[in-house]
């Protein structure tokens, strides 16, 4: 099942992708979100609802969102692919390098990707995302298959300058409308092999990054593993679980985004992500 | 004012203190959660909720909660101050140096913080923290006091080893139960100089850190100004400060945090977060 969020007509709610339409499960299921419907472990109940009736929606007349527009949690990878790595330089980390976004960061499918005024080193990262079902702690490797809802396209998106002004990355990771999640996830009953997807991410229609989960340096289930040691996994929690080689910082002259931009971030099996990206001009 | 979260025969609620009691405005003001009145610009209209009859109840009798127990955004500062920053062997920031916590990290005043059976590296780390009362981005220092909400204790505890598994630090300051926030917040009004706040960490009576706002490295103004220009500052976000030198783990021997130690974080003008520290014992 493809599902997403969505807003129409000035309302938000989230559905099923049935076709070029989706069918509106905030109206049919009761749960006013997507998170929500995940927490009460109704994924497996939806397909019934999909049957009654034509889709309420056309899928063009909607306005996607981030597909959690609101996660208790997001979790991102740092350095999680050895080409990548050794293009920034980096020692093969013993952990996941984790670090973390905000919600308010977070944009959806074809919403526009926008670049700050205080910097011009826009830099795209297409990772996979995991979307968390179920709660849990110090979950092990074996299980972890078992804890994750879905998979989706994500676009890490970084303003580099700021993210190198310390040690620490938050800053170059958190401007607004800079981590787009889309256009929806399609659930794990779905996908065979969590391990098997692959990523690809387009700058104009070229491609600049091509590679699989089976090329990680931490795993899917490693990185849930070692996440919910020092933490509480929660439904509707994200891992963005990093990006592969090829990033516009480190090219020669470096490849960075500018307003007009069309980017991509495709994941086999699940779909493509696609925003534009213009300049931030709010607060000016 | 001071403003608190807390949960009595089951229910959550938020209130001022009045003497030894507390009045519930979670019942008298329409507002939900002690954020919720913060969005609203609710606060300077409360002081007249205080004035009908007697506080519902008494402050022993209900179980504090993080004062915002679940933030939009929880911003730490790492090494903001020099004492702190040569201790560690780090050199002057150029920028503040920024890392985040999740919501599911935080406890209140009197509620145990919880030592992971993971480590025994359990530092304490008693801070300044911000809430900010409304949203904005790219604030300038002049303006930053205005966004201010009030002020509160916090104790950032931190497991060192998971802190330095990589550079980036979020898995050693998001364990369970680890981030102590209270007893309450003192709003703005009532603190003629937020940059003149006294900061006294205390470990089973003994004095550990000692330090004041007029010392930081990045004061709060332009800790402001910087975050909001790299994402938009909400309503009940909160900024944890830094903390100064004095922390466990740079001591010899080492001074960490064990089983039944009560440690204390009092902020001038502001009050003493107290708390008991207990083993893990979830999910076993």
């Amino acid at each position: 099942m493809k599902l997403l969020s969505f807003r129409v007509a000035g309302t938000t709610s989230w559905g099923a992708v049935v076709g070029d339409g989706i069918v509106d499960l905030g109206r049919r299921s009761g749960f006013a979100t997507l998170q929500q419907a995940i927490e009460a472990d109704a994924l497996p109940t939806l397909a019934g609802l999909l049957q009654n009736g034509q889709p309420e929606h056309r899928l063009e007349s909607v306005e996607l969102l981030a597909v959690i527009p609101n996660p208790p949690k997001i979790f991102c990878v740092g350095t999680n692919y050895h080409d990548h790595r050794i293009e920034t330089g980096r020692e093969v980390p013993e952990k996941p390098v984790i670090f973390s976004r905000f919600a308010n960061s977070q944009v959806g499918h074809g919403q526009p990707l926008l670049r700050p005024r205080e910097s011009e080193q826009f830099d795209f990262e297409g990772e996979i995302a995991v979307i968390i079902g179920r709660r849990g702690r110090r979950i092990s490797e074996e299980q972890a298959w078992d804890y994750i809802a879905g998979y989706a396209p994500y676009c890490d998106a970084t303003i580099r300058d700021w993210q190198r002004h310390t040690h620490q990355w938050i800053p170059g990771k958190n401007f607004p409308a800079t981590g787009a999640f889309g256009p929806w996830m399609v659930t794990r009953d779905e996908i065979p092999d969590g391990a098997d997807l692959s990523l690809v991410t387009r700058l104009n229609g070229q491609e600049v990054q091509r590679s699989s989960a089976a090329l990680m340096i931490f795993s899917i289930p490693a990185i849930i593993a070692y996440c919910s040691t020092f933490t509480e996994l929660e439904p509707g929690d994200v891992i963005v679980t990093g990006t592969p080689g090829g990033v516009g910082g480190k090219r020669t002259p470096p490849l960075w985004m500018k307003p007009g931009d069309t980017i991509e971030v495709e994941v086999g099996q699940v779909g493509t992500l696609r925003n534009i990206v213009r300049d931030d001009t709010a607060y000016s």
